[in-house]
């Protein structure tokens, strides 16, 4: 059993879909990645800031599935991050309508002691020079270090973000943004330009239309599982980064062979968190259902042809 | 080794794409699937029309691959259906900027009765009346009729094409069809839909994003080979459908788990149609490169997770 240190974001969305409409609910990619990680055997923390109108119960909800929650800062008197979307009919596009960075905009990550010498360190998405500086923080080199970023840094950080690429291990990134970041449509050609950055490994996120995991050598693909109804989006690619990292650090076991058992497992997992809004479906979700859908991936993909 | 009958254009096509132009070349429905089908072990026939344009090359290279194209008739004095298209850079769109039907205008296919009673019956993307007054030419009922259509017909001969859809039993269309033919967005919803106006599998392919295939109780995905560079998608889909349908007919299995390969056969096919202009690649495929691939489809999909 791994350590994990989760860094990211936990927030509160309010999100608008054509299923419905949410006051402001729990958020946020740390909340997603967390929730994730803890369906395996883990130790695993969060570094994160809220205000202190952040309720004790989202906290609980963490420290009761093991996160250790010590390097969550609580500020008096500020305000949690905020952030309101509203998804189109497809459930591929959405409008951000509201961010409100609030106690987000002075963050100052602090890595606890106990954490110090994690073997995997998740980056949530967040600002590259926050990122950074966690992994600086860090007293022995993570065996793995995994970042998830999107388009708004690489419009808006775009130094910082290639700085940070350079010192990590796996990136997580969607479709358009492995375009937008190396001007390549062909996705092997921009998985290949993002690796010469740094990464060894990188991981293509095609939302609906699966994952795609490269490294010098190999390309591994999971599908999304076909679903009659995607109801929010919202931090499936949190809970695939969980998932993945969670996994990884579950089994010790950083090889290409067992990455892709980690991409099918983070596949599964986002597979879950689109059915209900919010965090709902990743807290009653369990182990039985987790298992029976495992087979479904596997039905889904596995063939047996016999080649010469 | 079964008997294919196939059911498609031959035709000439004029390419533009970001890589180049062509002239008129060798293109059309049955040809493709014809050459894809050539590499399984099948006795083939193609029922189709051409002018007297169309170069007796072109007809022996069908011949030359054991195609019997005694069902394809020669219209003395007539011309040849011409296709005429151009991609966008992204290579999934494209506009189609002539359209001479010619011979095919008039075209009243004739089964030679060597093949009235094919195995399969492989209807590629024409007038849906066309594949109708083909089905009525079996003299005994295929054990599987598969069927091939877009937009066009759903468009300009939706009744026709509802009426030939109960007939059949596998169907092959885009996602972006199968969601107008049943106002659907789930391709999962559509699917079942699809099925319910009569095939019993349902495949809907995906472009660079893959094919799902259905049936009532089973869903498999395969996806495309990611590649370096999209020369030409034109016949990608026919190579698709000349791939399942010529390894189904080759291995006489028409079982659900046979079809997954027949699925992974047709995708490996169409990777390398779309790397040349037109034929070009299929003509020079070798089988060592179809077995090299198939090996690399596995590698990308094949995974070994322990489930409980």
């Amino acid at each position: 059993m791994g350590k994990l240190l989760i860094v990211g974001t936990l927030a509160f969305d309010a999100i608008e879909s054509p299923f419905g409409k949410t006051d402001k609910i729990l958020g946020g990619a740390a909340t997603f990645i967390g929730l994730a990680a803890s369906k395996f055997q883990v130790d695993s923390a969060i570094v994160s800031v809220v205000g202190d109108d952040f309720p004790q119960e989202y906290l609980d909800l963490l420290t009761n599935r093991n996160i250790d929650i010590s390097g969550v800062e609580i500020v008096q008197g500020g305000k949690t991050f905020f952030w309101s979307g509203k998804y189109h009919n497809d459930m591929n596009t959405r409008d951000t309508l509201v961010t409100e960075l609030n106690t987000l905009a002075d963050f100052n990550p602090i890595v606890p002691e106990d954490y110090k010498n994690a073997d995997i360190v998740m980056l949530g998405n967040l600002h590259p020079s926050i990122q950074m500086g966690v992994i600086n923080q860090m007293s022995t080199r993570p065996k793995l270090i995994v970042l998830d970023t999107m388009n708004f840094w690489m419009d808006n950080a775009l130094d910082e973000l290639i700085e940070v690429i350079k010192h990590i291990d796996a990136i997580t990134i969607n479709d358009e943004e492995a375009r937008q970041l190396t001007g390549e449509y062909s996705l092997v050609t921009a998985a290949e330009k993002i690796s010469a950055m740094g990464p060894k490994y990188v991981v293509i996120k095609k939302g609906e239309h699966g994952a795609l995991l490269f490294d010098e050598k190999n390309i591994f693909f999971a599908p999304a599982l076909p679903l009659k109804e995607v109801f929010d989006p919202t931090g499936a690619g949190d809970t695939f980064a969980g998932g993945f990292s969670g996994y990884l650090a579950s089994t010790e076991n950083i090889s290409f062979e067992n990455m892709k058992n980690a991409i099918i497992h983070g596949s599964n997992l986002a597979s879950f968190c689109v059915e209900k809004f919010g965090t709902e479906r990743m807290q009653s979700l369990k182990k039985e259902e987790v298992e029976e859908r495992l087979h479904q991936f596997k039905a889904l993909t596995q063939f047996d042809i016999e080649i010469k």
